[in-house]
């Protein structure tokens, strides 16, 4: 019953630098939504979650209105100037290569090949994070500094990548819990040297998984390792029949950096996991926003499309968009640190043990409130004693604990042990 | 379907410099709710509206709890002082007459006379208008200053009224649409020489069916064109059987001066033409107000009386009671202006366009987002683009294009767009 | 129909005397969960209530999960220095003594003394009030200067008291109204020398009761003078069979003391109780806070455990423990004032008005307003008109008087007196 930690949710700083030696393993691979990079994280994370299912999904499979494309891979890139030096090189960010560039090989002018080259002017020593998924191109990134260097010369261009047959691939882990309802976590694992996005949501997603497999739950847990919009797509239209399964659930993007939690509620907006992650932002006091669904964003646009409308919201830490080092190389390893992932850590381990333990009782001495103090109840510290009239009050077969905690403005984990001894001594019984 | 200046809502000033004209074309007459006035006015609309019908109903037929009176005409009215100058002059200002004045010719001293004088306080120079429908008396408006001058001597009053069988007249105008629901636009005709209340909501009444009768309609239009309160009372009286047809509509009254937009709910109070109305307001970014309905204010009072309570709102610019010029002579042809009238126009007309547009489409994609890419509508502009998705994902059959514009905050035009791009792809369906 | 005061709410400064005289007679009383004090203060209450009913239930009954306790009596109780000098004396304030303390004579060294001692920081003069019902112990209250004044010697200890079976003493006055329904007050008679807490209580349920004997009344009315918490629970535990009849109730704790009012929600949280007193509240314009329930305070705490979830809220002035006298010496007669008595009771009152006098009527002229003009409704005061048009807008068989009061944003009283001048003219029937 994940009672373990209950009453410690800041977990030890040890787990935030386990989570961080993750992403410093996995930021050098060139990932994509498709290929290598993917199989390669995945394996890593196969270390630490022995269970995981690499999953391949072969290119050309329709996928609802999509179907799943060529496999890319990338070997090398780089631009060599008139003297042979690699000006722009793969090998030093693979954020260099605008992700599923087609191969090519050629000598160019400077004019033609600023056609390819994408830049940002806020930051100019940083290389933005550029795709072309389902546009057939080529180009190369880089710091606005880098582009102001370059000579009016001829250049050597270099792509050594190939689009081809092959297959997607995505990982998934399954804890089987005392229940078939599922509680599914979901993280994109198409991006390349990206801390933040979303080397954060992959050490988080694993290590959850990794905490929660040595510990009782009353519900099933899947843990979806997937790349971007394809990804999703892809498992959904896999799953279908058993999508009806999964009860709650959180997309898990960008949560390793300093700034304030997004959370993104549901499509339905007032489902249990929206309540509990609202409940525990709230309590653990630390600086949050709540923002209702909207159509773009991660891969709860696809949970919650029309057909799904999954109760699955997302939470971020800062949001996608809000911060300058988002799709950028500033997105690096200096930018996340051990202690938020430690804290979004404890959030989402806060959030699961409301989900786990959110019964609904029933007072079994309804009349008048029971004689608390010849149970020696009473003379307890204050707050206890308020839970415990809350929640004497409130169970009445119509309120959860969750229910009890948002109305008396307790924390659940003190309306739940409230709960628990009253139970202890009969005066609750769980519906 | 009305789509011909969906992108253009402003309109020409053309049109603003137009209503103006036809305002100061009617604003010499003396109307009041009875009588010639009312008359010729409807006859100038007719110029116009070449198929306006002008109704007739007797003095003395029953419409539920009340009478239509006797009709009320009136050819000249003065005071004249000892020298035999006409000192207050109907012919100057009709405003000086009380509306409904018995005929009367008299000798009088000042202080009899005073006991039926009207006059307002606050600004001098102004005559105030006053009315005495029910309670048969007589009685001369004028301004403060002209009252402090009248000279302690005898006086000629003379009213040359009559009050007699007759009829109560009105006007009525009638669009068909494609279907039989309709919406119903209803303004006063029975205020004399006063502009903003209401010749400019006759201006603009009559311009919208000017307006609205060379383009296709969803919706079949009813203007109504009838004096206050006897007036809505004697055509609900009479169009009883017909009522049930009615799905919007609007009193507009006093909408060409300076100041704030305030729109009067419904009783029901979250229609679609509640909430039509709203949106326009809010996204044309114009100053305004929300009220809540309450049973006083113009013809609203009578549509949306317990046994009918029709979905018919009230806008007002500004609202009656909130302007010093209001019912004095102050509301004259320097208060109102072109650009005010053309403003409103703008607003009644972007209302209609939500409520000849406002469809429910099903998509027809709802497992996760349809490929928009490889239909080439994914690298359009940011907004086209999001509006496509918020489209998308609330088209389940339960959200109009109206509640698609609310949920998502962008305007009503943005998301409309999106649904036809989206249909004209096969993405969506009409409900 | 209670229509005798209506328009004049505030009740004459006589009333507040006489119910401070009233508290001026109760104050020396030293009143416990049971015994002689309660017995004495109810005979007190029996002079102006001669029908009220002094109740006896017998120690060791059980009621609920709770047993009436044993019964309480003090005589006498001090502390005399080595000099034989009373330094702590209960005659001088009962207060001095915890209530239910045990027996005890004996001689003590300082040190031990201490152990028995409660005492009050913050206002060092004030002696506290403390009480050990169900935790069998003796011990002194008293003003922290008192103790520092302490010598370090042997005293002489006394409590003459008696904790032995007997019963648990209750008043209980009925009025029969038209209706079996009832409204129930109840009021706590269980503290010794306090004024505000709940002495005020006691005078207000007192006069509320005589007050509403001499009227005529819709409902019935039931007022309960019970000790806190043990009372309560065994009057519900004895009344079991009759409480469905409860239809509307008060807890009146803590009114004559200056300060914000707090009207504590019933547990329901929008019974017509608790819309009246939020009604009532607001137009006094006196300075108030309106606060959800919540499960601890006064006895509405059992009124309002899950079993019963009575419609009963709480009535304070100012709140209990948000005033430094609070169950201190300093909630002495110094601290409540006829002028606050007098206001209370106008603001139960008036709420009681509103209960009494919430009707429901139907427009017998739904179609369109009715033509006041010719009832001579019209000319009167625009605020009497303006009440007749909510009324007869809203009457449509689903809004109450109260509804339409807090729709209009119009006093009750105001919308009381339009409908039924209505009534008389037959354009309203009671549903």
């Amino acid at each position: 019953m994940m009672t373990e930690s209950r009453n410690n949710l800041k977990f030890s700083s040890d787990l935030g630098l386990e989570m961080y030696q993750l992403i410093e393993q996995l930021y050098p691979i060139c990932r994509s939504i498709t290929g290598n990079g993917v199989r390669q994280t995945l394996k890593i994370i196969q270390q630490l979650l022995p269970f995981l299912n690499i999953q391949e999904v072969s290119s050309g499979t329709p996928v609802f209105d999509w179907t799943v494309p060529r496999e890319w891979n990338i070997r090398d890139a780089y631009v060599k100037n008139a003297q042979g030096e690699r000006i722009i090189d793969f090998q030093k960010s693979n954020l260099h290569v605008l992700s599923y560039s087609l191969p090519v090989k050629a000598k160019i002018t400077l004019g033609a090949l600023k056609y390819h080259i994408f830049k940002i002017h806020d930051h100019p020593d940083w290389i933005p994070y550029r795709t072309s998924y389902y546009n057939e191109r080529w180009g190369f990134c880089l710091s606005h500094n880098q582009l102001q260097e370059l000579a009016d010369e001829e250049y050597e261009v270099c792509i050594d990548s190939s689009l081809s047959n092959g297959s997607l691939t995505y990982g998934e882990y399954f804890l089987q819990g005392e229940s078939q309802d599922e509680v599914l976590f979901s993280c994109h694992v198409c991006h390349p040297s990206l801390c933040n996005d979303n080397l954060s949501g992959i050490a988080l997603v694993t290590f959850l998984a990794k905490h929660l497999s040595v510990l009782s739950r009353k519900y099933s847990y899947r843990f979806l390792f997937i790349p971007g919009t394809i990804g999703s797509i892809t498992w959904l239209s896999e799953n279908q029949t058993q999508i009806f399964k999964i009860k709650h659930g959180l997309v898990l993007a960008g949560l390793g950096a300093p700034g304030k939690y997004t959370y993104k509620k549901s499509r339905q907006g007032d489902t249990e996991i929206d309540r509990a992650m609202i409940h525990v932002l709230k309590h653990f006091g630390q600086d949050h926003e709540i923002l209702e669904f909207f159509p773009y964003g991660y891969d709860e646009r696809q949970y919650c499309s029309p057909a799904f409308n999954l109760p699955i919201g997302c939470l971020m830490r800062p949001m996608h968009g809000r911060y300058a080092e988002y799709h950028t190389s500033g997105d690096n390893l200096d930018f996340v640190h051990p202690q938020y992932l430690a804290e979004s850590f404890s959030t989402c381990f806060a959030t699961l043990q409301i989900l786990e333990n959110n019964k609904t009782f029933v007072n079994q001495n309804p009349h008048c409130e029971p004689q608390l103090g010849r149970r020696g109840l009473y003379n307890t510290i204050g707050d206890k004693e308020l839970a415990m009239l809350w929640v004497l009050n409130l169970s009445d077969g119509h309120h959860s604990l969750l229910s009890i905690a948002e109305r008396s403005g307790l924390p659940f984990a003190q309306v739940q042990s409230a709960a628990e001894i009253l139970s202890k001594h009969g005066l609750l019984k769980e519906l």
